[in-house]
């Protein structure tokens, strides 16, 4: 039996903080697309995220596997490009996320104006 | 040669989102100890968070060897207690990330903001 439950258990476990989204470089590549509505091909992506195609690559089957993109062809000039947009279940799943994390980064500053400075004292 | 280089290269590259800071436990842990300037004892910071204490002790380890945090002893009712604090470094640190990452989500939403819905339409 654990007598030392205490109300703030968890406070700080972030449990809706989708690790698909928060890590850095798919962070990087959601935050492109939400920007750029109507998809971006694989190279300006890269570019703006400053990938390699190895990476860029992994990175977007994790996302596709997700069902955060959708991955496509479309012709440009007789060449195929690869076109890559948010679904609607991404951009709102996204959209959450970054709500949270707003949440999340104003608590914490929050905290931290709210109380002076006590001085650290090494344990 | 690369002709192709563009302004925004690199725009969403996130190139001062730590990765140490980033992972969503030690986010957690940082928020955790940036609430509570005397420190946590390492039980309360592993129910804060709810963590194992096996994850919480990897995670500490990586917090310490990147200066951000402290471990030490303390006694308490004659029972050696872990104390875990943000040591000065890893304040200053751990704010800049805040304020980083502040500004990552409020360009998010900006653009969201800004852009009417054109609709997604398949590739």
């Amino acid at each position: 039996m654990n007598a030392k439950i205490e109300d703030d258990t968890g406070r700080f476990a972030f449990g809706g903080l989708d690790r698909v989204l928060h890590e850095k470089a798919r962070l990087g590549i959601l935050s492109s697309l939400l920007s750029h509505r109507r998809g971006l091909s694989f190279n300006k992506l890269r570019d703006l995220c400053s990938l390699t195609d190895g990476n860029l690559s992994r990175h977007l089957t994790t996302l596709q596997e997700a069902g955060l993109i959708a991955v496509g062809k479309s012709l440009k000039e007789k060449r195929s490009l690869t076109l890559v947009e948010l679904t609607p279940d991404g951009k709102e799943r996204f959209l959450g996320y970054l709500s949270l994390l707003e949440g999340i980064v104003s608590g914490a500053l929050a905290n931290t104006e709210a109380k002076p400075e006590l001085g650290w004292k090494p344990a």
